[in-house]
């Protein structure tokens, strides 16, 4: 087990997500500033944070050894926390998946031509799913009988032949369309946690070394979806300038040299820019330009 | 499900083994006459014979659907079997696995310097592996008490940290040593199967299907260790010559057109003949080749 | 252009298809006794026979150069030389392509739920092909006018935005199938070809080497789907064993040492030894071994 | 054809183009404001902007269906509309190609040794290219007779084989260098284009949407070679680093806290960063900190 | 040799590491101005700066070439400087390796259960090394007699069958402790350097352009390390954000326009923001943002 | 050093060729009879012969460690045997390299453009080699004062800039003529050896051993270069057909079943079959098949 004694009071041991969760985690750990490199043979990532010992495995997994105390914290997905049942502590709701800043849903699917058009249809039926627990629940909830059988991968393969319908993981629907499935109903939306052991919860430094993590990874996620823009003005075109910016961050005004001019700086969403922009510069606004930003902590 | 109409009565439908055995597989399957090409996203893989509807999933979950008759027949592991506690027929031992004609081992193993010498050592322990039936049938017959949780993957590099052993499969043994693991004891052995559904096992056209497919795999596995030694003698060497050649199979003897000299041809074992072939040589042989052979047929 | 000057009075310049028929066709050159070893950057792959100096070039073109006398043979599909309209000597069908020894098709093909049912229904559409020509021919021949664009690749991919329907090449239809398109007419069935310029098969020596190569070639492609067969047997079966081996080629019989024992040897079809070998061991055979082989003339 | 009543009328149909400029325009688009992601298997990426459907297919077609109406607008390259002869907007010149942020030729090149020293020499003979109208037109215009032949790739290895010259594109020359070609004449100077269907540009809504990509594209060119400069320095020093920094953009000036101090802030082009840095500091700058840009809107 | 007479007076020859230095070489290089494009195939890459001709090759072998002349300056290990005994200008030490902004050293090491326990142990035994001269200066200085031998790679894996023990250059000790190596003695810390030849640091151009090259990378190093913090605060609170933020660089402050609030920014080493975020917080600092920076000259 | 006391005394340490040798070595090792796996990560590789541990490394050093003891067989160039020295027995000359069956060259080679014509013209250059002693010796030999370099690889690429000219490996030229070299002279022809350590050869159990492997290897190396020809002929034909198998082997003749029809057999040379086969059809030869062979032994 665990060699504790090998392991300073100071330390917190966390759990990173190996597989599809893996790269994003690690490239939003680098923008929270821990640098962490981990060897493809190893599971002990090294992090350029001595109070941080890391260990790299599966999402699904993960829970189990976080409540256990093998881990103080870890990093997963809020779906397995719920099929495995565990007891853990969730610091912080962390909105990114494999391929975006979203969440992603385990759905009930079927063949696009199957005739089970409803979770009752399901009567008598069987089910293939990597999450047996979640499934049965849901189906008990709706007080269906139906068999379910744990499935080693490859889901979406195994209808219409070996089951008559999955419960599978969806990110973009895009596998489910690939194999011409159609989705009955959603059963359970998912985003990322950060989670804490209950005990290491109560202690309290290290406690606030997990919220540490929690600050800095929200501002690096936060950081992904937003810029800095910076642009020249006459004084006499602020207001209107003002006006297109969102109000939700109060601009940095700053009168220039020249006479009469202002640099006005404001840290504004991503995915409004390409539609102010032509608004900016009807509204006076002169030499824009966007910055990007490492991490944003309101 | 099985869409039952579409498939012709003179049908088997048959699960060969996806990832670790199925390149094995392929191509005892090609050298046994049947011509399998798998695309790499579908589950469907082609056959060149019209009887033969193969599906392609996990050695895992073989036994199952064969057991519920969605498959009339598979290849899986022995192992595997036993860990669902299917009821099937076994049809043929088949000894090849991912990198050898061999067996493979399920073992209880530890670390290098864990104090864990013996099953018996396991009590109040954690033990992390795939097998987790296997396990538990384990500890049940040797009276042990321990805690045995399914693992994801990567069993190797739960302990110590994770889990206090696992129990893992091993073919060479080479991960373990990578890993520093000292075997404790072997729990199961296990080699490739051919297996039966019981129903389509009683119906004659089908058994009788199967039972070509068992026949001319193992004439393609008995051949995978096996030659076709020529050589040209003597009539007076003939019978040092034939002291030297294994008893098992009588060697074919044919009169040549030069007086006195006969050709000489025996199938023999691959690895005796770097044996014999100085023997031969000493007895008078001449003209010594060896020929591969793609079948062999006692 | 062609340095004709450094170029022996005894050689061939014979051009090898480049991209999907390559490594089919250089592993039967291989069989057939010549050894082809392309660079991956050159377009000239060295050959271990001094008479014959290849280029490697798109199937596509093939048969232009072959007509131009710039190579004297080339192997191509029968498709392009259509598509060409070049005015070669066929010098023999080979009947292989890329995965497998078969013919492949170009069909008509539309998204399965389309409203074309029969090449009828072009009128006034858009086609997109790779084969312009033997579009336009096939279009005039059934009177159907319809616009034909010729397509640079991802064909499948066109309809049914960019055209509403696609005259493509396939050997499995699984592309197409993948594609959801459904195939509405065959426009042309191909197979590969040797072809020479007319000039060159003019020239008593050329021809000779060109004929050398399209029988070694075809003992090749033979060898590919026929195999040895070896067995034993006591003189009373032999007439039992005979009427299972099929009649088209007559086996060689040889007494054994052991009295009243032959040894009997013969040429099959390799799919049907799945289906012989059990009636030879009922008729009495044993030890019934079969071999590979490379080259087979007849 | 395009399935019109799916499309809410605020959308429009943009092409990317696939192959060697896909990764850069998904780069160049990602910095403008939009994500786009292609799965490896479809033509239709995704975007995060839901008034734009995009298409992906080679540069060599886009203009086509530009012109055509299927696509509302396209980014591909002036040399394929030119040799498509379609009539279209040409909205922005985009100066990017696969390597670099440049322009490409198409040039007629010829072994090193060949005796052809300018077009006129090309009289009689044969030139290869995937580009052959525009060598026709040409030929036609310096009133050359010569024999242009489509070629299907590999252009640089049909020289002097199969053709006398080649019109071929260069980035760098590095490809024709490694051929040992010799660039004989440049035939045509491209660079990339966002295009517009005519009747799409005639629509209010369509154009303003399709002149915002263009603007924001054209933001993010000019970002790449630009960044942002700051230094600190004492007012007396201002004058002297103003003479130093390009007078094209006034810089911003600040007073700081510190008496005498001022920030100082400025857009320059990063190409003379490393001129300018010695001189900067010599005038008096320091702290000098560079930083990158996403955007710049003049 | 070097064709002298083709390169203008003002230009400098500069050798590049190929191989494990390349990468973050290149990337520095980017960074400090310079766009290197190397070719896989080719030694010499192109540089966006028509006064640096590069060639790439291997650091063991850098430091030759730049004393002999052929070279004017060049990047490599302080290790292979001290191997070859090149007498060269050290112009600058860059602080990086292959994985990270580290220093490397060359250690002795032994297998785990090794009875040498200290380098005298050493007498007598047989040492496999890539650095002959370096070990065999350590063995002098120390009065050690021992065996030297060459190695050409995999060195790990020598000992204990080809080596008592070994000499290997070490980043994060991954590699030894994979191969279950004890080290038992640094030899040498070795850092990456920028180096001139002694006759071309007395050109006076070519000295201030190698200088130039130093300023800019030292600059783009510091920048890997360093980020630009920018926060809003009420005039109260800067007292207290002041004293958080480290002292060395006085912070820049602005007044904005909502009265008694002020645009706080600084540029702070990156390792430290995780820690002083909770206390800029606590101190009042709000909308604190952090940007990435490209450069650095202090 | 080497575990002497964990070895048998009926054992032969034996080192195989890592690198560009190797798996032509694996493959002929293979058909010989013994199946060598060898992990990627060690230089340990699995035999399935108790009595033969092999050793993985680069044929640089292999005669080294032969000479020293260490080894008491290895596989190897003649070239670095003579370039280390080393005194060993050499057992057996196997022709086979990289890319085939035969010999490689060590060449002296220039620019194409060089003024170096003859090895008298290197006086006072300088030339860079992977073979300093071969390259030194054969300067000595002829007289020539020239500078000798040890280079790290890419010798290539080393001529005009870093060296006048290379003394380098060539097997097929193709790399050479790819740098756009000149062979000058050729210094040394080197092909595959099997030896032995000189002490292992007087220990009467190891010196069979290593012959056994001697005779099975030259075994399999014939049997690549050789075929089985099977064909039926009349008895009336079977003079002319014997006058045109060569005279080397005497072939089988059997007589059929069929009256007057004999069965022939011979082992000939696989490059003349190509030749043979018109010609044994003309003299009366029948259903010719070739076979493939695994090993010969004369």
């Amino acid at each position: 087990m665990m060699k504790k004694t090998a392991v300073a009071q100071k330390n917190i041991v966390m759990g990173l997500p190996k597989g599809s969760l893996q790269e994003t985690t690690f490239s939003m750990m680098k923008k929270a500033g821990f640098t962490i490199r981990a060897d493809s043979r190893s599971y002990i990532p090294s992090v350029d944070d001595p109070e941080i010992h890391a260990r790299l495995l599966r999402a699904q997994e993960m829970s189990r050894y976080v409540e256990l105390g093998v881990l103080d914290a870890g990093i997963t997905g809020y779906d397995w926390i719920v099929e495995n049942g565990s007891d853990v502590v969730e610091v912080a709701e962390l909105l990114y998946a494999k391929q975006g800043l979203r969440s992603v849903k385990w759905v009930l699917a079927v063949p696009e031509n199957s005739k089970i058009k409803s979770a009752a249809d399901l009567a008598g039926k069987r089910i293939a799913t990597e999450a047996v627990g979640m499934t049965k629940r849901f189906l008990q909830k709706n007080k269906i009988k139906a068999q379910v059988e744990f499935s080693w991968g490859a889901t979406e393969a195994k209808v219409p032949d070996l089951a008559d319908a999955i419960v599978e993981l969806t990110e973009t629907g895009a596998s489910l369309r690939a194999h011409n499935l159609r989705i009955v109903e959603t059963i359970l939306v998912s985003t990322t946690r950060l989670i804490a052991n209950k005990a290491a919860w109560k202690n309290k430094w290290k406690r606030d070394k997990i919220e540490q993590i929690a600050i800095l990874l929200k501002g690096a996620l936060a950081a992904e979806s937003t810029v800095l823009l910076k642009m020249n003005a006459k004084l006499e075109n602020v207001a209107a300038i003002m006006a297109v910016l969102p109000a939700m961050k109060s601009p940095t005004i700053n009168h220039l040299n020249t006479k009469d001019w202002v640099a006005i700086e404001s840290v504004v969403e991503e995915r409004i820019v390409r539609e102010i922009i032509p608004q900016l510069k009807k509204a006076g606004a002169e030499g824009i330009v966007e910055l990007g930003l490492n991490k944003i902590i309101p």
